[in-house]
């Protein structure tokens, strides 16, 4: 639209920290210096609440130098906010906008984050402000709805598939049963990514539960003394957010337990009181000697050196995207479609309506979760193969033949 | 000694798995192969165990490819064992070896496993059975005397390192106050690594707390308070070992107060029940809103695909260096001479006694942590930086002029 003023833009990071957020966000400033209709490109610190606050920083003038290791660095580099915005606060933050003529709005995030960016625009249209208002979509969970994928997912999931070829092949060394409990309250494709790294018939995680079924106690213990039977060990990947059968979240089970058993100061409620209470169930109900629980907590968001490759480079082209978009669109979600898979792996971009995007959360589709509901189909393992990149190959040699 | 017969070897791994005890069993095995008075090389699966048992897989005729990646797994690829063999176990350890000529017993682990080897010797000869009895160094701890430094601490220290380094950066976007917990539970040398990235003044972690230095929960809380006065923001590296001002660890105090409090099937001693509860302790003293806590358990142990590679290529040496020991001495164990610092860093492998490294375990030397016991001090940085490699350059934007 040639009417649409010479005017600044603005950037903001939203939400949980990923591997490749900064991806998007060197994405977007690269890409708004191609437009002399842009002047600058400023950096709200702590996002929407940076914005409210006229926190900004200029980052029109960082050096390609500065640029790349910006890309490379994990968590969100000008910083982030779980503030969600209503109507009262958007007007606020309009106000801000008007003062420092900011006209483009880049907003990297999940659903809320899409929801801000479409909160906004309508503000803004009622106060008859023009903007361009876009979400680039960030997460590590891969909850979003239309893409194909999230950027960030891809790295988080690198790191669990790693994480679990490593866990595995230590329970090979030291044998028993190993929980590990994984990110992801409402969606289980974090969790699912654990599955990514088998190569052997027996390579754990021999079990893996996500938070779309639930599962009772008993078929839990049944699954785990199963796997024992066979194999003499069981690795097992569980995500935060799974439940009973009756949909309770288990997590939230302990919360109440927690509280009729507060003493002091001890926390029934923590990050590892979920790891450490499935541990224990297993403990008692099976009578295994060795059992090992850990939860991989903010590692597994913001692990530095360890981008996917894939990953890092569709989250800078998401990025820059969004800001070809807003050369044509009055507002829009940058969503990914996959237009090949396995070695002829390959995306496009494409823009979406910001409302298919916000509040809403996309579950593990029904045909990646086994019958059982404790592992994964091969079609997930299909869809969520190339977005990791390769995955390191390990050996074991105990199972070799015996001489 | 020419005396010595023509005879068999044995390798086995012992105690935790690390990220290059691999490294260390490959280079026992590509060594073996240059002498033709040593017939076959047998790996003993799972340790000690599997030589009691007579449990041996033929290492000798693994191809080039399949030993590079051994090399580069995490894990122990023949298996491991917590056993403590005395002089009975190793009878009848000696029996199996009568039995298949093994005259040559290569045992990489801790100060455990030096015991294993110096009592097998000692049995040997009260036996009047001639064997070759070698320890070779491995522990992610860094605890074992007279070696420089232990194979295998390097690349737990880069992967505690990097860890910290994005945790650091997830902590500046979503600030509050952030407890890790890392392993170690006499020796702080891994919790220590955790300052092993810092580059800007302000990075994190701001305190580190390692079990040579008793820390009252009032001291806790103090110096989280000042850093949080200062900085807004405060991240924790806690060695899982620490202790009370009394020299009570706070693992055993939390275990005890467990068994007070137990109802039902709620763990209060599980892995993740020490973060917890500290996190528990500084929101209820300070009323932070934001802590959080995490416990790295053996993903700081195992992690494929991260090895350090100063690390990695010490370990070789250190298995290939015992076999050359080997074909001079009756037994020993493999230690590193550092001969060079900075950027002139190298080593020297020597052989000293087994009973040297036997049982005993290696504190933090006092210059290594500050007079506040919170923190560790430039000469540790000198010791430990040569051991990661190189680290991931980060960048945080956030703290930039505002405009």
């Amino acid at each position: 639209m040639e009417t649409f003023p010479k005017a600044n833009a603005v950037v903001g990071q939203s939400g949980g920290p990923t591997g490749v957020i900064n991806a998007s966000l060197v994405g977007v400033i690269e890409e708004v210096k191609k437009y002399p209709q842009i002047e600058k490109i400023y950096g709200a610190v702590h996002a929407v609440a940076g914005m409210v606050k006229d926190d900004f920083i200029d980052l029109s003038k960082l050096s390609k130098k500065t640029l790349e290791t910006v890309a490379q660095s994990p968590s969100s580099a000008i910083g982030t906010s779980r503030d969600k915005p209503d109507a009262e606060y958007c007007a606020k933050i309009l106000e801000v906008f008007k003062k420092r003529n900011i006209r483009y709005f880049f907003y990297i995030g999940g659903n809320d984050s899409a929801n801000t960016a479409y909160i906004l625009n309508t503000v803004a249209d009622e106060m008859k402000f023009d903007i361009r208002s876009f979400h680039v979509p960030k997460t590590v969970d891969n909850d979003l709805l239309v893409t194909d994928h999230c950027p960030g997912y891809g790295t988080a999931a690198k790191f669990v598939s790693c994480a679990l070829i490593g866990d595995d092949l230590d329970n090979r060394a030291l044998t028993g049963v190993k929980i590990d409990v994984i990110m992801g309250r409402h969606a289980g494709f974090l969790t699912a990514a654990a599955a990514l790294g088998k190569t052997r018939d027996d390579d754990g995680p021999h079990l893996v539960y996500m938070p779309e079924r639930g599962i009772s106690m008993d078929k839990f213990a049944d699954d785990v003394q199963n796997v024992l039977s066979r194999l003499g060990r069981c690795v097992i990947a569980v995500s935060e957010g799974i439940s009973d059968e009756n949909g309770v979240t288990w997590a939230k089970k302990l919360a109440e337990q927690a509280e009729v058993d507060a003493h002091g100061n001890i926390q029934l409620s923590g990050t590892g009181a979920l790891a450490d209470f499935l541990a224990g169930e297993i403990k008692t109900k099976l009578k295994v000697k060795r059992v090992r629980a850990d939860t991989f907590g903010y590692l597994q968001r913001s692990f530095p050196g360890f981008q996917s490759p894939v990953d890092v480079n569709e989250a800078r082209l998401c990025g820059r995207y969004a800001v070809q978009l807003a050369m044509q669109h009055d507002n829009g979600s940058v969503a990914i479609k996959r237009i090949g898979n396995g070695d002829d792996y390959g995306v496009e971009l494409f823009r979406t309506e910001l409302k298919n995007v916000a509040e809403k959360t996309k579950p593990m589709p029904a045909e990646f979760i086994n019958a059982e509901g404790n592992g994964v189909t091969d079609a997930f393992i299909e869809y969520a193969k190339p977005l990791t990149g390769k995955l390191p190959k390990t050996e074991f040699l105990g199972n070799y033949p015996k001489v």
